[in-house]
C-alpha cells in the first residue's frame, strides 16, 4: 500500500464552519481563528464568503476579516464566491483563491437554486473567467457527491458531470464532499475517481464530513487513491442548513492525528492546532466537536 | 483491495462497557440490554466479567445476569475470568467462551498487576486448561497492543511474545486491543501481523477504542488484511481505568454503518442495534456514544 509522503489540509473552519452558527462572532474573533490556524503551520485557509448578508448573516463582515488578517508568505486565502456581485467584492480583498460549487443531485440543485445541475454549473462561468483573468486560483466543490438528503445515494456519473462541467468553464481543482457525511469507503472511492476521470490526483482533494462517524475510514480509503489533499474544519466546526442531523465537517484534529500516526507530513503543530480549536470553541463556549483534541486536552490537564 | 464478505463483531457493551459505569445497572437493566442486542442480530455478546466485587462491584451480578438471558440458539455468550475462582464461578452459568487476558506493555503489566507480561499469562494457564477440559471456547485479550499509557508505543514484538504465550497455554483466538485508542492505520496493521505470526486469519480479532477517533480507519485497515471478527460497543459504552482521558469503545453502530455501505454483511439490523443503544442510554441518562445512532437518532425524529 503505497500513502502519499505529504498531505495538504484546507482548514475551513473560519467560514465552512463559521458560516451557520446563529450568534454573531465578531471578526476579531474570526481572524484571532485564522492567525492560530497560520500559527500552527495552515498553509490554506478557507476564510469568509463573499454572499449576500441577508442569506448569511455570519459571513457579512467577510471584508473586514480578510483585511484584517496577516498574511504569512507561502500561505493560500480563499473565499467563496457564489456570484459576479460577490466576486467583486471578494476581488478588493485579494483573495488567492476562490470557491465555486456546484450539487451533484439534481434533487438538491432544484430544491436549493431552483435550477439544474447544468445551469448552476453555468452560473459560475463568468466567474470562473474573470477570476482566472484576475490569476486567481479557482477550486471548485461538488456537494452531496455521495449523498443526499433528497434522493438518497448519489451516482458517481453525477459526479463526473459536474466535475466534466466545472473543467469546461476553467474551475482548476475540484474537491469531492460528502456533503452530509453518508459516504462510506467504496463510495467515497468511486465517487473520487469520477472527478479523476477530467481532473489529476494534484487537482483533486476530499471534503468528508464525519456525521456517522465514517470520515477517518474515508480518508484513509482517499489516501489509497493518492489523494493527497483534505478540506477539514478546526475543532469539528460546522454543518450542513440543507441536511437535518448533518453536523460536523471532520475535524482536522482527527485527521492530522491519523496522518502523523501514519508518518505523513503535513506541517501542522497538533498541540498549536488543538489551541485554534480551544480558542474559538471557548468563544463558542462548547467542547470542540474533536475526539483527538478531546482526548489531548484531558491529557495536558494530567 | 479485498475485503471479508462477512464480518463478525462480538459486542462487549454488556462487560466492557458497563464495568466501570459508577452508578450501579441492575441486573434486569443489563438482560434488557443483551436481549436488545439479540433482537439486533448480535450472535456473540461478552456478557459480563466473574471477578470480586471488591474491585469491580457493577459486575457483583455476574450470576443473576448470565441466568436471566433468555439464550438463542446459534449465539455465543462470553465472560470474563480473571482466575480460578472466577472461571468456577462462571462454569455454573454455562458460558460459550471465557475471557483472559494480557497487557503488550511491561510497564503496564507491572503497574497495574504487579508481574511481568510472562507470569501474567502463565497465571492464566490453569485457567485455560480447564475451561478447554469443559469444552469451553477461550479468547484471550491483548491489552494496551499498540499503545501504553506509561510507555507510549508499544512494539509489535510484544504483541508477538503475548500471542505466543497465550498460544502456549492453549488460549484459541487473540484480539488485539487499542486499549487506549492511540492507534492508527499502519501501527494497528504491525500489531495485528504479530498476532498473526501465532494464529490463524481466523483467529484474530480487532478491538478498537474510538479515543482520538481513529477506530473506524483501523477497522478499515484491519478489513484490508482479512481481518474480519471486532470487538465493539453499542452505544459506545466503556473507556478503560487505567488511562485517563481514554474514553469509549469503538460504538457498534459506527462499525455496522461502514460495514453495510461496504457491502459487508454483518448479519445486524441497525435500525434495532439503534434501539439496544437508546435503551441502555436512556437509562445512563446520557446521548449514545456513536456519531451513526446520533444521526440516525436525528433522521427519526424528521
Amino acid at each position: 500500500m503505497k500513502y502519499p509522503s505529504r498531505v495538504k489540509i484546507v482548514d475551513v473552519a473560519p467560514r465552512d464552519g463559521l458560516q451557520n452558527e446563529k450568534a454573531p462572532v465578531p471578526a476579531e474573533v474570526k481572524i484571532g481563528l485564522v492567525h492560530r490556524l497560520q500559527d500552527a503551520g495552515l498553509k490554506e485557509i478557507e476564510v469568509t464568503s463573499f454572499v449576500s448578508p441577508k442569506w448569511v448573516p455570519q459571513m457579512a463582515d467577510a471584508a473586514e476579516v480578510m483585511a484584517g488578517i496577516e498574511r504569512r508568505p507561502g500561505a493560500r486565502y480563499s473565499v467563496l464566491t457564489p456570484n459576479m456581485k460577490g466576486f467583486e467584492a471578494a476581488l478588493a480583498c485579494r483573495p488567492d483563491e476562490i470557491v465555486v460549487f456546484g450539487a451533484a443531485s439534481e434533487a438538491f440543485s432544484h430544491r436549493n437554486i431552483n435550477c439544474s445541475i447544468a445551469e448552476s454549473i453555468e452560473r459560475f462561468a463568468p466567474v470562473v473567467s474573470a477570476a482566472r483573468e484576475h490569476g486567481i486560483h479557482v477550486r471548485g466543490a461538488i456537494s452531496v457527491a455521495v449523498g443526499c438528503p433528497y434522493e438518497g445515494e448519489v451516482s458517481p456519473a453525477n459526479v463526473e458531470l459536474v466535475a466534466r462541467l466545472m473543467k469546461g468553464i476553467g474551475v482548476q481543482h475540484v474537491g469531492v464532499a460528502d456533503t452530509i457525511g453518508v459516504g462510506t469507503p467504496l463510495k467515497v472511492q468511486r465517487a473520487l475517481e469520477a472527478a479523476l476521470k477530467h481532473y489529476d490526483l494534484d487537482d483533486v482533494s476530499g471534503h468528508f464530513h464525519d456525521t456517522y462517524g465514517q470520515a477517518l475510514g474515508n480518508t484513509l480509503a482517499a489516501l489509497q487513491m493518492g489523494v493527497w489533499q483534505y478540506d477539514t474544519s478546526c475543532a469539528g466546526l460546522g454543518g450542513c442548513p440543507y441536511a437535518k442531523g448533518a453536523t460536523g465537517n471532520v475535524a482536522t484534529e482527527d485527521v492530522v492525528y491519523m496522518l502523523h500516526g501514519m508518518g505523513i507530513a503535513t506541517g501542522i503543530d497538533l498541540d498549536k492546532l488543538v489551541d485554534a480549536g480551544k480558542y474559538i470553541s471557548d468563544f463558542l463556549r462548547r467542547p470542540p466537536n474533536s475526539r483527538a483534541a478531546t482526548a489531548l486536552l484531558n491529557k495536558r490537564q494530567g
